[in-house]
C-alpha cells in the first residue's frame, strides 16, 4: 500500500515551493523507509525548479541533502534497522551492472543513474521525489550511514556538496603537502575548504569579493587571493596542483590555469555549459595542465567521506529554516546571501 | 673563432627562405659540433617564418628536428665524439636548476628552454639558428643518440613530431589494452598512430576526410572513424582512453569528448589559441573527462622515443627535399600536401 507524505513542491518554472501530498511507493524489498530529520537547500534545488536546464518534472518536490531516521527496512535490507540514523545524496538508484557502478562510480552510470527527485524510477517508471518532505524510500544500496556525534543538521550538506568536493580531492590525490585552490565560497566551496584542510594540503580561496578573509581562514584556508587583483594573480604563478572550481554560473576560468603547476588540474563541478569566454589552449600546452569536470560521487567514496567527517568533526556552516521559509531562502542564495548552506528543519513540515 | 656556416634563412614574414651566411658560436667546453644531414620541415617552421604567433625573429633560420653527424667536441663533453650520429630537437638548452629541468621536464623550464631557432641563446644573448644549416653547435646534454640502424632521414621528424606524440601517450601511461585515439593525419598524427601502435594500444584514427584509411591501417590504427559522419561518431562513444588532437589550426573540440570515456582525457598538441567555438563542460562534468596540452617532451624522454623507435623499427614516413625546394614545400604543406613530413637533405645545400 502506498504511503501518503507531505512535503513541498513547485508546480511549475514560475510557481513558489507550496505544501503538497503525495504518495511514496510500497516499500520493496530492498527497501529502508527513513524519517526526514533534515534537508540541505542546494543551488541546484533552484535551477530545476526553476526549469534553468530545461529538464524539469512537475509537480517536483526538491532536496537531495537529506539526513534522517530509519522507520523500518523490509527482509533483504541488511544493513540497517530502525532507528539508524542515514543519509541519502543525489542518487537513490543505479544499473548496478555496468563498468562504472561496478567501480563504484555509480554517478557516472551508463545508463544514468536515479536521481533523488526530478528522475523516473528505472524500476517502476514513476516520478522521483526528493526531500523536501516527511519520509522517504530509498534502496539500501543508496543509503549512507551517518558517524555517531556528527550533527544531523550540519551534515545534510555533506550529501551534495560535501560529495562534490571530496570526490575530486581524492581522485587528484590530494593529500599533505598538496597545494589546492578553491574558486568560490558558497555551499561547495566552503565545504572545499574544510575537506582540503583536513587531508592535510595547503589550501588557498580564489575570491572576487575582498572582506571573506576572516571567515575563509577560519573556514581552513591558508591564503586568500583576490582574483581581481593582477599582483596577487601573479604571486601564484604556477603554484597549485588542483584547483576545484565551484562558481555555478558562467565565468572567465582562463585567469586560473597559470596559477597551475606542471601536470596540474582545474576541476569545474559548479558550473554546467559552455566556457565563456573562450578557453585558450595555450597555457594549457605550454605546461601540461588540464581542464576536468566532475559529478558528485559514488556510493562508497560518500560513505568514506561520511566517515572522513566523523572523524574529524568536519560538518557545513549551515543556516536551519522553517520549510515555509523556502521561497524566501531561494532569493537570498541567488543574492548568495547564506553562510554558506541552508538546512529545512523537517519538524516544521509538521508544525505548519 | 666563430665558424662560417651557410644555410637558408627568411628575412622577414613575406620574404621566401633564400641561402644564408652566418656564423655558429666558437664551441664553449660542453659543445658538440655537429654536421647537419637532414633536418624535418615542421609545421611550427611554416608559422615561425611568417610569424603567426608574433614572435618571429629575422633572419631565422628555421628547423628543429635535426639528424647529423658529429664534427667535434669540446674538452668537457664525455657522451659523444667525432663520427657519431647525433640528434637535436626543439630545445639547445634550459635553466637546468629549476624543478622541471630537474625533474627532466626541460620543456616546461620555469625560465623557458632555449629553442633551437627563434630563440635567444641564455649564455651569450645571441639569436639562435636552426637546422637549415650546414652545421650547428649544442650543448652535450641537450643533443640525443641515435641509435643504429635508423634511417638518418626517416629519424628526423622524431625529433618534433615523435617526441610531441610521444611524451602525452607515456604520461597517460598508454599501453597494451589502451585505447587511444588520434585526431588529424599529418605529421604528427601518423606518428601518433604508430607510436601508439608500438606501445600495445587499440588505435583509432579520426579524420574529416573519406579515403584515407587504407594509409592509416598501413599506419597503425585499427579503426576509422570519420567525424562527419554521426552514426560512426556514435559508435565510439565512451570509448576512449586518451586522444591526441594534432590538428594544428582552430577546430570544434566538443564532438570529441562525448568518445572519452570515464577519466578520459583529450590532450591537444597542435593548436594555440582559443577553443572555438567554446568548449562545453557538460561532457566533461558527466564522466570525470580531462582536457589537457602537452608540449614536445624532455629530453631523456625524448632519448626514451628514440631507443624506442630504434628498437621497433620505426620511423617518419618522410618526403625528402632539397633545399632549394622549401618554399614550394611550404605551399605544399599549407595544403596538407605531404605524406607525412618534408625531410631536407642537407647535402642540397652544398650541391647547390
Amino acid at each position: 500500500m502506498n504511503m501518503p507524505v507531505l512535503g513541498y513542491a513547485t508546480q511549475s518554472a514560475e510557481a513558489k515551493l507550496a505544501p503538497y501530498h503525495f504518495e511514496r511507493r510500497e516499500p520493496r524489498a530492498d527497501d529502508v523507509v527513513i524519517e526526514i530529520l533534515y534537508c540541505g537547500v542546494c543551488h541546484s534545488d533552484l535551477h530545476q525548479a526553476r526549469n534553468d536546464w530545461a529538464n524539469s518534472i512537475y509537480p517536483m518536490v526538491p532536496g537531495h541533502e537529506i539526513i534522517g531516521r530509519v522507520v523500518s527496512v523490509r527482509k533483504s535490507v541488511s544493513r540497517f534497522k530502525a532507528g539508524d540514523h542515514v543519509g541519502v545524496g543525489c542518487m537513490v538508484d543505479s544499473c548496478q551492472h555496468c563498468q562504472p557502478c561496478q567501480q563504484g562510480l555509480e554517478q557516472y552510470c551508463v545508463e544514468f543513474p536515479t536521481v533523488t527527485y526530478n528522475g523516473i524510477d528505472r524500476r517502476d517508471q514513476l516520478p522521483t521525489y526528493g526531500g523536501y518532505s516527511e519520509k522517504i524510500v530509498v534502496s539500501e544500496k543508496f543509503v549512507l550511514k551517518v558517524p555517531a556525534g556528527l550533527d544531523s543538521a550540519g551534515a545534510a550538506p555533506l550529501l551534495c556538496a560535501g560529495i562534490t568536493t571530496w570526490s575530486p580531492l581524492r581522485h587528484w590525490k590530494v593529500g599533505k603537502g598538496s597545494k589546492v585552490a578553491v574558486v568560490g565560497l558558497g555551499g561547495l566551496g566552503h565545504m572545499a575548504l574544510k575537506l582540503a584542510k583536513a587531508l592535510g594540503a595547503e589550501v588557498t580561496l580564489f575570491t572576487r569579493s575582498p572582506g571573506k578573509e576572516q571567515d575563509a581562514r577560519h573556514l581552513g584556508a591558508d591564503r586568500i587571493v583576490l582574483s581581481t587583483d593582477a599582483g596577487q594573480m601573479a604571486s601564484v604563478t604556477s603554484h597549485f596542483d588542483l584547483i576545484i572550481d565551484t562558481v555555478p554560473s558562467v565565468h572567465d576560468i582562463n585567469p586560473y590555469v597559470p596559477t597551475l603547476g606542471i601536470n596540474g588540474t582545474l576541476v569545474m563541478v559548479g558550473y554546467l555549459g559552455p566556457l565563456d569566454p573562450m578557453l585558450n589552449s595555450v597555457p594549457l600546452i605550454m605546461g601540461r595542465k588540464s581542464v576536468a569536470g566532475s559529478l558528485i560521487g559514488g556510493i562508497a567514496e560518500t560513505q568514506e567521506m561520511l566517515d572522513f567527517c566523523g572523524k574529524h568533526g568536519i560538518t557545513s556552516d549551515i543556516e536551519v529554516i522553517k520549510i515555509k521559509d523556502i521561497n524566501a531562502a531561494y532569493e537570498r542564495m541567488l543574492k548568495s546571501d547564506v553562510k554558506y548552506r541552508f538546512v529545512i528543519d523537517m519538524a516544521s513540515l509538521k508544525a505548519d
